[in-house]
């Protein structure tokens, strides 16, 4: 067949078309290994990066470090010999986090919500963010220092939600909801009144309410601790902090007081860690990115405030304690993310359905365990209707509220400590028979738990004092 | 010569050559048309952008937006069509910020450091930073809430500017420098002190000491004015603001009280705005990227604290405020610009070269104008050896402090604002005889500034009524 093509095809027409050909991949070839603007490569629009080719390679690189699953890379990280270096989960260690620590306490103190980072692996191409070196430079962005986007964008995640209702609510934005508590507390007290207001919480709290109170330490407001200690009191001049669900406890609370100056915290008002039984229609009311996406590190909470005055106090905090409550840059990388959570609802990627499952798994396999004995207790949950996920569901909390229930166990940290749990048993105001577990960390913080909770519960007692040898 | 070349080459070698070139030329052509893993890219590695690559598209497309030089789009603007709007400067408008207003005032009332923005777009590619969606998620970064590696490029610059001795020193990161002044100021305080702590500035000072100290309202510090009236007082518990260069006059300036509690805020104390004479050695000192690198949207400032227990009670105050005092999204961001700044000095790229460059001469300009008739003066600024440029170097102050010479104009800001021009005449203690106009945004501001700062300069009186038609 070669031949007779040889024979059929006039020999120069035959040399152009190889000679072509050869043209053609010399020039393929030229365009490949060769960055020349003579070789531009076919096809180019504006859409082919030039400018943020190099960080987009300097971040595929570091994510492509291999950290054996126990830990990760950033592009910030201290460098050992020019590679950022693994930072890896409590209890591993070694540049590539594969060795497990033989003598290391599970530390579920903190609130910490890397369980969600595996969702954020998982939606690698649709989260990822890139700033020009001339982003949002002014203090100012679209509507003086709050993004449009992201404020329209997470008025309709509540609707999409349904967890708060924001209509004809002002909507500020804080560094954390922590900013926004402080900011608060501030506007709801009166000016010049005969006394400070009195700021108080119902136990267990969350202790940022009484350490930010205590610390700021306002002419107009001071901390007066549990909310039942007054509740046959005058309650006029009274700003009470309502944690829903709480934080330790996970329990939903209404306010005990009943007055018109109640700071809602909803930061964990989300599928994830509890069902929705109706939106939340409260005149003030917090949320936290750390609770919803579990961007802890980006510092960014928000506020719905019905009435202009507190709305126009909180900004004038805002504006003497930081210009503004959050970081421009942070607002257009968490814009990003609240649209990915948005697109996904719904879908296999619905990051409440992940958080919910995880978090519901974590409780359960915790609960077996402990009931296998009586030396501990946890809180009560039941399953609930879910209006979001339209079922009963079960729970899924974010702290397990656990007691110590033998009678000399009278400080539960304590105990576990010596077992070698670092948990979280003192600021929420109760007794220290109780403390707080974290089921927000990573797997392998979880898995550590069981592991040293695990002969605690099976030996009640004479375990504590040598336990630590695990 | 074809035919001789056919007739030398056996017929299925060179059929077999043809076929080869053809093949490679479809393998090029699929390469380039498809995206398809039959047909990856030759050479690639793991630098070959892949979950970066929409992110990085989406950047590139909004920086080709063309707002007319005279606005700039961002990746999170307000969408209109689907892509994001442009953003124009002051007094321009239309979809691509084309069309000048006709009635427009020159608003040089912040010091939004926006005259930095052409530095960044000419440093495209080394200045862009790409961020994973799950970068950074814990509260904790290297250091807590402190990135290692900022700190210490931070380090790196003041010791390569020459500006500041940092050895010794605690390093403390905060929403801007905003945030920590209140913090120092709380730092500062005696507790328990039998009455509050007395918080000082001189005049004219920058208004949002005052602001600040009165808004906090702490029990342990009230704000008590200008630093000359208590001159002669006992000096016992008191607290200093030392500007230097100082904000609005741009003046170098020393403790005047002489205390220990001096707070020596050097916001402006790089080799743009002023000559370096010597490096800054103060126990207290703060620090902003706002006036460095102009990124004032990050919200991003620093402090060196000598004293241990000052920087513990910083470190609580902004654990209680924010849970530590940045955006780690934003320390990464600002990470890669401090590494191209420390890059640069002394090359063609030297930030402070353009920055001075740029300051230098807006000044210059203005005091041709305003020194053409005696009805305005500016601050008396003189050429000075500068440490970092090893020269002496004319000034370039980040703002103007105009005073209005004539008897009947004792409200400066007021007469500028009848030619036209948005300056800030209030806040600084001062006579209103004075009004500050920021050198520092954009090219069109200034252009703005002085087309309408022209004819006030040239006809003192009978303009003002009918010169806001300019």
């Amino acid at each position: 067949m070669g031949k007779q093509l040889i024979r059929e095809t006039p020999a120069k027409v035959f040399l152009v078309l190889f000679s072509l050909s050869l043209l053609l991949n010399i020039f393929f070839f030229c365009q490949h290994f060769f960055s020349h603007p003579l070789f531009p490569p076919i096809g180019s629009t504006v859409s082919d990066p030039s400018w943020t080719r190099r960080a987009a390679e300097e971040a595929e690189a570091v994510a492509a470090i291999s950290c054996s699953g126990h830990g990760r890379a950033y592009v910030d990280g201290v460098l050992d010999n020019g590679r950022p270096m693994c930072e890896c989960n409590t209890c591993y260690t070694g540049t590539d986090c594969s060795v497990l620590l033989s003598n290391c306490s599970a530390d579920v103190e903190s609130g910490d919500p890397l369980f969600l980072e595996p969702y954020w692996m998982q939606h690698a191409a649709k989260s990822a963010v890139v700033l020009s070196g001339w982003h949002r430079m002014s203090y100012a962005t679209t509507d003086n220092s709050k993004s449009l986007e992201l404020e329209k964008h997470i008025r309709t995640l509540h609707a999409a939600v349904g967890n708060a209702i924001t209509d004809g609510k002002y909507l500020v934005f804080g560094m954390g909801s922590t900013q926004l508590l402080n900011a608060l507390v501030y506007a709801l007290s009166p000016e010049n009144a005969s006394s400070p207001a009195s700021v108080v919480a119902t136990v267990p709290y969350y202790s940022m309410y009484k350490g930010q109170t205590e610390l700021f330490n306002g002419r107009d407001y001071e901390w007066k601790g549990a909310t039942a200690k007054w509740m046959k009191s005058n309650k006029t001049n009274f700003i009470e902090f309502v944690t829903s669900p709480n934080n330790p406890d996970c329990l939903l609370y209404n306010s005990a007081l009943g007055g018109s100056s109640v700071i809602y915290d909803h930061a964990y008002y989300w599928p994830h860690f509890t069902a929705i039984p109706e939106p939340a229609d409260e005149d003030v009311m917090t949320f936290t990115m750390s609770k919803l996406s579990g961007h802890a590190g980006s510092r960014f909470g928000w506020a719905f405030i019905k009435d202009e005055n507190v709305y126009n106090k909180v900004s004038d905090y805002l504006h003497y304690n930081s210009v503004g409550g959050a970081s421009r840059d942070t607002q257009s990388r968490l814009l990003n993310y609240v649209k990915v959570i948005l697109a996904e609802i719904g879908s296999d990627g619905d990051i409440f359905k992940f958080g919910f499952n995880k978090l519901r798994k974590r409780w359960h396999k915790l609960q077996v365990l402990v009931s296998s004995s009586s030396r501990f207790s946890l809180q009560q949950l039941s399953p609930q209707y879910c209006t979001y996920f339209k079922k009963i569901r079960d729970p899924s909390p974010a702290y397990a509220w656990l007691k110590c229930e033998n009678e000399e166990d009278t400080n539960c940290a304590e105990v576990l400590m010596k077992g070698g749990i670092i948990s979280r048993g003192t600021g929420f105001g109760a007794s220290t028979r109780y403390t707080r577990l974290s089921l927000l960390k990573t797997d392998d913080h979880f898995e550590m738990l069981l592991q040293k909770l695990k002969p605690l519960v099976t030996s009640p007692d004479e375990n504590s004092s040598n336990i630590s040898s695990f």
